[in-house]
């Protein structure tokens, strides 16, 4: 009886020797700001974010990252607007899905390289993703997030006829679209057995494509865009990880952030990252969702998270700098 | 000492119950003949095409679908081109690995659908893919592909510009590539280790990413492009597949093809496809590649190929048409 106890412990356990991260990747790690979005200068930022993942892994940790695609979805729909008299334009889910397959390829082969540079044998590999929103979800009546380039007028026109949403802004026409929450990621489970056999995953490029589960269909896409570190922490549920650290454009979260009295946050609890939040220190539009991220994190049983800048990810994992939220 | 044989037999044997396929798509499964390309006939086509894969993961097969991906890249270049003048043009690698997470997200969207209606429960997954190539191939220096749209001579000479070498045919300029041979598809252990996983793998679309090994850097994308039959026979050795399923846009291999003996070929030996191919009754834009990897596949290991139509599957594997080839 000892013997076969001792024996499904050992075999039947799931083995998990790692820690389990997620690194998820602002939209200014590929493309900084007033770079063009030329496909150098984006493995050129690549290969620099690689080095952080790099010094994770060789400190033992089994990694997911997770990335924006801002900039590089832009394009890509600028591009289809511009080509729609030579070839059928494509709806946001499809572009959101061509920016997962250039970013995810770009990341996949540099942190490969630098792995191998640093002599650490292991698998990568970028897998397509998509975010499970629920279709009585009030924001998708309600579309709000401004996203893409800014078009003319006439352009505009056009995008309002394919169904989009339109909205003036000083520089121009935008695209706007429903930002619903997500509930979990559809692959979470294939990502989860993937880092459980050692592979090194980036997925959920953009925040994954929005699909809803349709009556007597399926799985089907809906045109919204999914909030990345939302998203990024309904996965970091799905595999247990212990650790999100979310890589921005800020080195720290602040108390009154761009006035006179703002204030970094080192180390933070649960409860006062709480309270901050309720008291409305953090913008919907840029630090709100990480901070939302952090808290739904925490309370499903997440360790800790990490809010800094993306060019500061391993500083930052060694307590040299960032935000360091825990219960 | 019997004891742990057994133990090792029963736990250090990689457990493969099902049988291994992999199931090629052409580039006329998404888009057919006549269609402009857009994203709702494509969505049509690919539920069309699942039909047949859930089919045979029924029957207990675990397979990994690969995919052409001419009509898409075709449509993303010309985009590119267009929009050249608003937003840097990618590379061609980019390009494929755009229209690879564009109809990844299409299949592994339709097909997970398709499975759960059909009452199976499997997880599938596409992922993106580089197929590694030797950097002294004699095709590198010898572009002889042509891909994508035609254009005019001023864009395409915009083109050359870019570094593409054009060629004039009677419809326009277009560009010409490289198709090197892939050695090995850099993926192949990720996507055994899933199937071995009991997850249905998406992967290879538009024959991968070329890459090659540039000395003291790592992989490095390369302007060209593979041919996916090829690509699909190398990851058909690399997990070990006993079937390699060709579907393109044409029912049976011919001899003599479109001439007035033109003759099907339903059941064929390996030894009499090779002396067929040597007397050249396959053309070298089509059917020749799909010979090569029919020849290269049962010549290292690989029990049975079968060619057929991608509308005819499954009814090919249960041996009603298709052309069958074996040792």
């Amino acid at each position: 009886m000892i013997e076969i106890g001792l024996y499904m412990a050992i075999h039947f356990t799931p083995v998990t020797m790692r820690k389990k991260a997620i690194v998820a990747l602002g939209g200014n790690a590929l493309v900084k700001e007033g770079q063009d979005g030329n496909i150098y200068d984006q493995f050129d930022n690549t290969r620099e974010v690689s080095t952080s993942i790099v010094e994770m892994i060789q400190d033992g940790w089994n990694v997911v990252v997770t990335h924006g695609n801002g900039p590089q979805v832009g394009a890509i729909l600028l591009q289809n607007n511009t080509a729609r008299d030579v070839t059928p334009p494509m709806p946001l889910g499809i572009c959101v899905a061509e920016s997962q397959g250039m970013i995810g390829y770009m990341i996949q082969q540099c942190l490969a390289n630098a792995l191998k540079k640093a002599g650490i044998k292991r698998l990568v590999v970028a897998l397509i993703t998509q975010a499970l929103v629920d279709e009585t979800d009030p924001a998708l009546t309600n579309p709000t997030k401004p996203i893409g380039p800014y078009y003319s007028k006439s352009d505009a026109e056009k995008l309002r006829n394919d169904g989009y949403q339109m909205t003036e802004q000083t520089k121009g026409w935008r695209i706007v679209v429903p930002s619903p929450d997500p509930k979990a990621i559809v692959e979470g489970e294939i990502i989860k057995k993937m880092l459980d056999d050692d592979i090194i995953v980036i997925a959920l490029g953009g925040g994954g494509m929005p699909v809803f589960e349709k009556e007597g269909w399926g799985l089907n896409g809906i045109e919204a865009v999914i909030d990345k570190d939302l998203a990024s922490e309904r996965l970091a549920e799905a595999i247990d990880a212990e650790l999100l650290m979310i890589l921005t454009n800020v080195e720290k979260v602040y108390l009154d952030y761009n006035t006179p009295h703002q204030k970094p946050l080192d180390n933070i609890t649960l409860k006062d990252l709480k309270k901050y939040y309720k008291d409305g220190h953090f913008p919907l539009g840029s630090m709100g969702p990480k901070v939302l991220a952090a808290i739904r994190f925490l309370e499903c049983g997440g360790k800790k998270v990490i809010i800094s800048h993306v060019e500061k990810g391993w500083s930052a994992l060694q307590g040299k700098t960032g935000t360091h939220i825990q219960k």
